[in-house]
């Protein structure tokens, strides 16, 4: 079976590389929320960067994504010219239990709070 | 009986105003991070600035007193020229609930796991 052309690969932190830190400040923007609530999303998986229409440009968006990779709270993987995106959640779990769902409820709690806010 | 003389009041975020982004980026940092476990210690309340031996400048230290003050995550208040500091445990909780918790939580495991780090 040939092997998919799938060359390009991009670097993550492995699970001990990643730091409490690094975590909260990946989360510690309005945009980045936004992309981890959406992927926290049951059944979500591999969603492409350009599924997510923030309000931004595309290299903000980019940017966005890589601050997500490099701290450990997202997967990334090049299917052609897109990228793919999952939530690293088992090595979140792993490492600060209870944390991301405390995120994503208070997340949710502050939406509710302001609804049209941004 | 006369008025304390504590003219001197720092803005604080109300609780209204208090943002995830801004808690999340606030709790983002090492330092930032040492000094509200340290606050968060059962009966610990008002304790003076120069009590975080941090090792950092005394203007850095400001700082970041200053970032966790506006972001609502700690009460400053001056008592001469000191300022004195606490958690804002009940507004952070009323808030998002569980979120310092799970935060102090993924700190302590964090420094289990590399205890000389830094």
């Amino acid at each position: 079976m040939p092997t998919p052309k799938q060359a390009r690969s991009l670097e993550h932190p492995t699970r001990e590389q990643i730091s409490l830190e690094g975590v909260l400040h990946a989360l510690s923007d309005p945009m980045r929320l936004m992309v981890v609530r959406a992927l926290a999303e049951e059944g979500v998986a591999d969603q492409s960067c350009s599924v997510f229409d923030l309000p931004v440009s595309k290299s903000t968006t980019t940017h966005h994504f890589r601050v997500l990779r490099e701290s450990g709270v997202i997967h990334q993987i090049y299917r052609g010219t897109a990228k793919l995106n999952s939530l690293r959640r088992d090595d979140l779990e792993a490492l600060f239990p209870g944390l991301l769902d405390s995120v994503l409820t208070a997340y949710d709690r502050q939406s509710e709070r302001a609804p049209a806010a941004g």
